[in-house]
Formats: C-alpha cells, sequence, structure tokens
C-alpha cells in the first residue's frame, strides 16, 4: 500500500488524459493566486527568458519580468481578489504542444475585471508550463 | 526553363524556412486588407467551424462568423484604413505548428488604433492557416 501511494504521488492521477494535466496546472494556479500566492501561481509558467506575457496592449517577456509585473500590480490580497476561470478549452497541437483558451474574472470588493486568455502550453520534464499567455480585458460590457 | 518555372511556381521560393513562408501568408493578408478585400485576408485562416477569433474580451468561432464580423465591422475602405504589421516574431513549436507575436495598427483618418496580437498557425496540405487569433487592443496609451 505505501508502494501504491508512493507511485501515485509519483506519476499524478493514472489516467489522466494530456487534458486534465493542463487542467490541473490551471487549478494549482489558481488556487495558489487566491491564497495570495503570487509565487505559487508563477509556477504555472515556463521558467524561461523566452516565456510571453501579453495584455493591455503590451508585451512582456521572460518569467521574471513577468513575476516582478504580477508582484507590482498585485501588491495586496485585495488587489488580487478571487481568480475565477471557465469555459477552459483545451486543444492539443501534438503530443507536446496545446493551446488553451478560457475566460477569466478578478472577484473583487470595488470591481469584477473579467476577460479571455489564449494560453499555449508545451510539455517539458517537469510537467506541462505556459510558454505564452495573452490576455484581454473586457472593456465593454 | 519553362519547367524550372512551373517548380518555382509550384513550391514557392527555394529555401524558404517555414517561418519565411508563415510572415508570407500575413504579408498576403495585409495586402489584400490594404485593398479593401476582406476575402482575401480571410485566406490565411483556416476555413474551419473550429477557427478561434478573440478580441475585446469576446470569443468567435468559425471562418465563417469570423468573417461576418470583419464584415460587418469594416464595411468601407475608409473603416478599414491601411493594417501595419511590426515586431513579427514566429516561433515553431514542432514542424507542423508555430505561433506568431507581433503588433498591429489600423492607420485611418479619425484615429489608428493598434495592439497586440498572438497566432496559432498549422500547416495544412494547402499551407500555413491561423487556427487561433487572439487580438488585443492597446487602450491606455
Amino acid at each position: 500500500m505505501i508502494l501504491l501511494c508512493s507511485l501515485l504521488l509519483a506519476f499524478g492521477n493514472l489516467g489522466d488524459t494530456p487534458s486534465d494535466e493542463i487542467r490541473r496546472v490551471l487549478d494549482v494556479q489558481a488556487e495558489a493566486w487566491n491564497r495570495g500566492d503570487i509565487a505559487g501561481y508563477m509556477e504555472g509558467y515556463w521558467k524561461s527568458d523566452s516565456l510571453v506575457f501579453t495584455s493591455g496592449g503590451t508585451v512582456n517577456k521572460g518569467w521574471q519580468a513577468t513575476f516582478e509585473k504580477y508582484s507590482a500590480k498585485y501588491h495586496t490580497k485585495e488587489r488580487m481578489g478571487t481568480l475565477v476561470y471557465s469555459d477552459i478549452e483545451v486543444v492539443l497541437m501534438s503530443e507536446e504542444v496545446a493551446w488553451v483558451l478560457g475566460k477569466w474574472k478578478l472577484v473583487r470588493k470595488s470591481d469584477q475585471p473579467e476577460g479571455v486568455f489564449t494560453l499555449i502550453v508545451r510539455r517539458f520534464p517537469e510537467g506541462w508550463r505556459i510558454v505564452h499567455d495573452h490576455t484581454s480585458v473586457m472593456h465593454n460590457k
């Protein structure tokens, strides 16, 4: 039984599809965000200078720059609010590449910004990671 | 010589990389746009109900719906303006899948909206086609 548990811990949930694995990365990100843990949220991103994060018409390159941008913009738990994903769609392009389309919403006391994101995710030895994130905000509700 | 010309016509520019081929699809799109030819512009997109086009926080599915949205929004040559791409970056994810990051600008008499786009392109027998387009507008200049 100890061996079985170790195997389950090592390999995740047996029978998971790549799509399940990718969704779990997003779930872990949202859980981290919602406990105010930006570093934990950032675990879902490729730790590379080639990471691309674009939102609001500007482009950020690199994991570190993205982390710093998030940390500066969401410097309090109140600013972070509660992140809710919906309408998640995962499309595999190959065994190692997929894209994800989804809607995001930040539930905060003062406002509830929302929009759409496109992610390009890639399978690395350590698991699926976001290599490109294009997030946009809905402006005309 | 006639044979050579036929071969060149059949295979495009010899020695082109996938990145060159993808950039040419975008060039052809911009040329079509700038002569007021939305159908020609749309040739760069995958003719499928699974095409994803998202901008301004909303998602459109399918080539036909995207074509109709463009046609309704840009119903005159003046509204279309002149489309200028810049800072185009093509990253191959496999032999058949790539993403493109770039900036767009519409030069019009009344205004000059601009922003960023992420494209996911896939190689089909007929050539590279956009399967997913996430376009956003720069709001805070």
